[in-house]
């Protein structure tokens, strides 16, 4: 190995472990030369190695400083077929479920964050202390929409974006997803017709399937999620009794759509009288210190449900969520009170009580926190180990990465391969009505990326090759 | 008032109120004459209206005693159309639901007994040390099934009634109506006819309304259930794809079919392969010491979904119940998945504590004991109050009374009424698929027997003259 090179990879060594960072300035060329014995070819020479593959720049007299790396390229916008069908993915989805739920695997595949990092012991006190002081009437009053503390604390939270909404408009559910079962089956019968993300996320396609409802899949693209024109387009093409949507960190994309976009969507489907379910669950974890906006703030004729969740945030295996509901907010509790009568009412008050004075706030900086960095690393170690070609969008927030392969690759294959390694990964059928995005797979970055998780990539990129 | 009738009043008035309990022996004639100053005949006499009004027996050679009531007469087999129908009754529930939830009334018309008889500090205990003890990961282990733990639990109780259900059997629910009706989705499809119990609990016409499933109502005795004969014949007409009943303490009626009965039960319907969706969520109530077996004793061929809950008997408004689904327990669970994910994983593990350690049988037998006096209190209110040529049917448990009244008597217009005197109460219509039972009145004797109760029955009385 020459000279420059030796250079090259030390500095390589110690930008990738994180040794040096983003922004961190290298030593002057003079400086290097002195300490290191070498010409200033030779430094120059490694400086320009480095530059060339991104991992640092020079900066008009102030010296070399380490990179950003320029993101990967991302993947295209999806092109499903534009025409209706039936749904047919449950198998599918429940193998993936079942492989990742043991402690064993690495958990590339999982659908939640590690569980290590929720705020457990202030959960239990503020449970434990709120079931010891609850009224026992309270079982009774507290039946749908559900205890009017917990939905006051959930109105102030909306209100901190500006929002103003009504408690009288909040439904308390057993979590996100049977908020949105719920609100889909408010406004859709049997045999109707809803438009849905391609790529969606694999519960919206189930409740399609158990409902007897025909979807729509609407082109979406990694970063700007869904296509407004395909939108149009279909609703005029077909009779859209709903759109189910994820306007922020779309599930499986992670993309976030432009408030203007968000803005612009509720304007279409208001024109049509359509309701929006709007599945807002990742909501609390973007990054940015000013999140954006949900698609409900700018519902003006009430036909937006947003569907929110303590699982992915503050509280997993607590089951809580609530919805939004608009003009559908009645309707909504009847149907929320024939299907599981009521939510645990312990778990609410213990909620309102962590919400009001548990830290949120603080935690959910430190989770986001960690899960930014976490994604670096796993974006790092991603470009270390797979072949290159691939394609993935960086989301703003959550802890997906949702990432296209060569064409060649089948994700089902790898994904079974994976298993015998001790791995799961996400594979892309899961997110389709008609199992497309084979060569997509979804990668979860939400449990502290270990050695072993270092190890997983490297071995799903020989298996990608 | 002559002196003989002052004797009597008296007398029934120490009756009436306990004072003299029945098998208490008056005194003897001799002593009565004596002690009053009253001659034989005025003894003789009072005695005599006494043991015609069915207060008092005279026993040979032994001489008066306080008698049990002779039971009213009770109400006839049930003769609903024997043609399948569509289910359209909902909002009529939920108005009379509405209508019992504030504190203010008269809970004559509540679902729910009494929420101050449980037991909520050692409920409080468990579930707060249970969270903090709680292992993170258990958020991902104990997705549907759910926690073996409670799983373990349920089973030993099957198990004190000398059933054996293994633990993969049972998946826990939000209560027992997200078991029944996650059962109902699992073994039925829209369109599809399923045999139901008349009267018949509103749950139970609502999931069927929902889920656009036709009803054939059988007729059902209000002290011995379903008619097996009638069942036989609507299986032998119709395409039925499963039975949905209340084979102990039935909702409203109250009727518990015999074991014998409930074997045939099973018979029948496994010689159809048709699923017993079996609603027990009143075992724990029967006020015997030995308690009638469900049909899942019986079950041979995994072919009855047993469906029980915690709401009624240990812990309302917390939520809990599950199904011991047979052969479509792994089917179950992906349902539960689908449509909720999981159940309270806090909530679980405290109830678990609960039945280990927490007195849970003590409990239960207090609880039964409250409701046996309730039940005998609250009838002796409605001898009192109500017009004669009422029938009414006294459940060996639970905590409802079915009511028929006289033929003419609008149950909804006296439900109209009572509530404007702050009374609610369960009309008739509401447990049927074609609002039928206009002249039957559900009472709920679950709350303390105050003053008020009686002074609202009283009330009733006088709205059914």
């Amino acid at each position: 190995m020459r000279r420059w090179q030796t250079v090259v990879q030390e500095l390589e060594r110690m930008i990738r472990s994180g040794s040096l960072r983003v922004g961190d300035r290298l030593p002057s060329v003079r400086t290097l030369c002195r300490t290191r014995s070498l010409s200033p070819s030779t430094t120059l020479r490694a400086y320009s190695s480095l530059e060339q593959a991104g991992l640092i720049e020079s900066r008009p007299r102030s010296g070399y400083f380490v990179c950003t790396r320029p993101k990967p390229p991302v993947p295209l916008l999806s092109i499903p077929k534009p025409s209706s069908t039936r749904v047919a993915v449950s198998d599918l989805v429940f193998d993936t479920l079942e492989a990742s739920r043991s402690r064993e695997v690495v958990p590339l595949g999982s659908a939640f964050p590690s569980p290590t990092v929720f705020p457990w012991k202030s959960l239990a006190r503020y449970l434990g202390s709120s079931a010891r002081r609850m009224d026992p009437w309270a079982t009774v009053g507290s039946l749908p929409p559900g205890s009017l503390e917990l939905r006051r604390q959930i109105s102030r939270r909306y209100l901190r974006m500006g929002i103003t909404i009504d408690v009288k408009e909040i439904i308390i559910t057993a979590g996100a997803l049977e908020a949105l079962n719920l609100a889909l089956q408010t406004v859709t019968r049997s045999g109707d017709t809803i438009a849905i993300e391609s790529p969606t996320f694999y519960g919206c396609l189930q409740a399609a399937e158990r409902l007897g409802l025909h979807v729509v899949e609407i082109p979406t693209h990694p970063e700007e999620g869904l296509d407004l024109g395909a939108l149009s387009r279909a609703i005029s093409k077909y009779s859209i009794r709903a759109c189910w949507c994820m306007t922020t960190l779309q599930h499986p994309t992670g993309a976030t759509m432009s408030e203007d976009k968000k803005r612009e969507l509720v304007r279409i489907l208001s024109n049509h009288e359509i309701p929006l379910l709007e599945d807002d669950v990742y909501a609390e974890l973007q990054f940015a210190p000013t999140p954006a906006l949900p698609s409900k703030a700018f519902d003006k004729k009430g036909l937006v449900l947003h569907c929110g969740s303590f699982s992915k945030c503050l509280a997993p295996g607590y089951r809580l969520g609530w919805v939004a509901a608009g003009r559908f907010a009645e309707d909504l509790a009847r149907r929320k009170i024939e299907s599981s009568l009521a939510t645990s009412l312990p778990i609410q008050l213990g909620i309102a009580q962590m919400l009001r004075f548990g830290g949120y706030q603080s935690h959910l900086a430190r989770f986001r926190r960690l899960l930014a960095n976490q994604q670096a690393v796993a974006l790092e170690s991603i470009h270390r180990h797979f072949p290159p070609g691939y394609r993935v969008a960086v989301p703003a927030g959550g802890y997906f990465l949702w990432i296209e392969c060569a064409p060649a690759v089948d994700s089902l294959e790898v994904h079974r391969l994976a298993l015998q390694s001790g791995i799961t990964i996400g594979p892309g059928p899961m997110f389709s009505a008609r199992r497309e995005y084979r060569n997509f797979i979804r990668l979860n970055y939400g449990h502290p990326w270990s050695p072993e998780m270092d190890r997983a990539t490297k071995r799903l990129g020989q298996l990608l090759r």
